[in-house]
């Protein structure tokens, strides 16, 4: 008998009829002889209508924050009473719990608070009575009481928490794709679905694109160690188990392709190559709240600097009024060039730590097929490049086809 | 500086501009000089929708009574976040509590929970930091932390409950009427405003078609002594207070006028005048959940005896279908009449206690209308008669200018 921690999104849980499914699921996986948590989120759709709901209360004004969350809070509240009455029509048995019932404590960041500690009594309790047990996903509470909200992707995280502080032996976080794949089906047609991959693997994925899951709960399971399969619940195909990596994951060097579009480039070149530059440019862009990807300095032979680096082009309108008074004041022959219509592609995977040529194997295949590099960056698991965005479905294919990704079962 | 409890209900904060409303009344009223709580009820249809979605996601089978409580609790939630936000987007400092959050107990009876206890350390601390104190009406937690609601006329006890744990100076209840009338102004067209009106009163008053409260909480606040006032939402007119009777309201002989339509009345009649055929009858009735209202019993001098009740129309025929063959026990002459299209119409007031001749002043204005009275009962402060439906709002009018209602200010 396994304890086993099943997540259900939006989607999922989207209409009463999705719900008397999510409901039929749980069932069946406690009939196979399981102890089942289940964590939900609030219904597609429900969130936004309060957001908006708040929006014109407020006549357009700032929203309180605490009052933000007790708000943002009823949409799962809703949802686990739904699941738990849905259960118990169809024979079960079942209770639901808020975020606070649970035990999840949180510290006092409104809108995007971080879990403090879970104390799962409660839900052992409940567990031990025979029940499923119904938690809502995205909440908690801080220690004196107020209702507090994880922020994106909060659901995830609280699943994954749930699983760790329960000690589960399987956290399944159910979503509308299959799993995580090589590479976007969309893009490259014979993209296989990964059967297993390291918390690593999947954040250098998700930080290239793949949003199967917001980072920030991908960090959390790493860090406790949970081991956590991503599938769909519209069908019963298994999905993408997640979880700490082992020598067969390192037997394959390339794990998957990752594609982001939407990519802008600043080149600030001219500047002196002394101490200070970078941190200068860099303190503006994060005072304006700018999210920088890759970051690439080259220092000539005469002591003169070009620094380049990438952020979504939704920001470069933002990044260049912040930098052009900057680079008027360097002087002398600095200039600031701006340029978007570009896009990522990434090769992922732990195995590459081990093999070298992974880069020129990747840059060759890039070659062979007429596509030029404009940018390059590397970590120790991923090797990353920035190309024109109008040959990133071709990159994608041939580099997906040049790791033989696309011929073996992944 | 007084403490006031303000409770608004559905209709109040059934829209973002009227909760923008509500806000604005608030803040006056702190304005004033007060600490301010406010209760507010979920926005007007939402609980209506809530029902909808969970008999839906039941398909029509029976309903949790512990889930539907976390379910229909959001509907409060939403409303207590969104006004303490536009109070705040007003400039003022509010803070919302949920039930549980505000320290009120109740025992575990979902879906009609009773208040056990109310704890309100936490609404003090906030008023004490000069905040406007959002609580969710309808709603509280058993002391295993699950949460309940209480049921029909909710929010109105949590207002009246608090007011009375908080020591409030005044509790005012806003709804869609200016307040408590000497007769329903639909009916009678010179119908007046009443100032004072004691617990007892309204209850008869309740009791007798006028429905501006539940019974229930009118109980509540006679049981603790907490005066309430019975106001509009919609404008600034005084409302009518409710409170401790006093010398002054003796002074006046009948507070108000009262009807109820939609009533049926059955005649089992030719019974043996033996102990026991009376609890045999509403034994049956109690039974089956009808309600039954006035009873009155006659016995001829041969020993057979005719008992008549009235209930609502719409339980005549279940009445029907339990008592009818139990009459065919009784045997001999026993036989069951069953009539509807008959209504009942009451005159109020504690200062009937010392005033002879209430009574025969109704039936005397009655006769000279020309209206039969089919049945007679009376209470210590409440005299009701039966009467053909269609005369109800001819008898209202003739009652109420018989009293003297119409002319001075009630």
């Amino acid at each position: 008998m396994a304890l086993i921690v099943q997540k259900y999104g939006g989607t999922s849980v989207g209409s009463p009829e999705r719900i008397r499914n999510v409901a039929a699921r749980l069932l069946a996986t406690q009939a196979e002889g399981h102890r089942v948590v289940a964590v939900v989120s609030a219904m597609g759709g429900v969130t936004n209508r309060l957001i908006e709901l708040a929006s014109e209360v407020t006549a357009g004004a700032k929203t309180t924050e605490r009052e933000m969350d007790v708000l943002l809070a009823t949409g799962e509240q809703t949802s686990i009473a739904l699941t738990a009455m849905a259960i118990n029509s169809l024979g079960g048995s079942a209770c639901s719990l808020t975020g606070a019932q649970a035990g999840i404590s949180t510290d006092g960041v409104h809108t995007k608070a971080r879990i403090a500690n879970i104390t799962p009594e409660k839900i052992h309790e409940l567990l031990d009575g025979g029940q499923i047990v119904v938690v809502a996903g995205f909440q908690g509470t801080t220690t004196d009481g107020s209702i507090t909200t994880l922020g994106r992707g909060g659901s995830d995280l609280t699943a994954i928490a749930l699983a760790g502080a329960l000690k589960a032996d399987l956290c399944q976080i159910f979503t509308d794709v299959d799993g995580v794949y090589t590479c976007d089906p969309r893009v490259v047609k014979d993209a296989k679905k990964i059967e297993e991959i390291s918390y690593d693997e999947l954040l250098e994925m998700a930080s290239s694109g793949s949003k199967v899951m917001q980072s920030r709960s991908v960090e959390f399971a790493k860090k406790f160690g949970v081991v956590f399969e991503v599938r769909s619940s519209l069908n019963n195909n298994p999905g993408t188990l997640v979880k700490e990596e082992n020598m067969s994951m390192e037997a394959v060097v390339i794990r998957g392709v990752s594609l982001e579009r939407d990519q802008a480039k600043i080149t600030i070149s001219g500047v002196s190559d002394v101490p200070g530059v970078a941190a200068k440019i860099f303190q503006r862009i994060s005072d304006a709240n700018i999210v920088v990807d890759m970051i690439v300095q080259n220092v000539s032979r005469t002591g003169i600097a070009d620094i380049s680096f990438t952020l979504t082009k939704a920001e470069l309108g933002k990044a260049k009024e912040v930098l052009e008074p900057l680079v008027s004041q360097f002087g002398g022959s600095a200039k600031l060039d701006a340029e978007d219509g570009i896009a990522k592609l990434s090769v992922v995977g732990i195995g590459m730590r081990s093999h070298s040529g992974v880069a020129s194997q990747m840059f060759q295949a890039l070659a062979e097929a007429g596509i030029n590099i404009l940018m390059i960056s590397t970590s120790e698991i991923k090797t990353a490049v920035i190309i024109a965005e109008d040959r990133i479905d071709q990159a994608a294919n041939v580099v997906h086809r040049a790791f033989g990704l696309s011929g073996a079962t992944a």
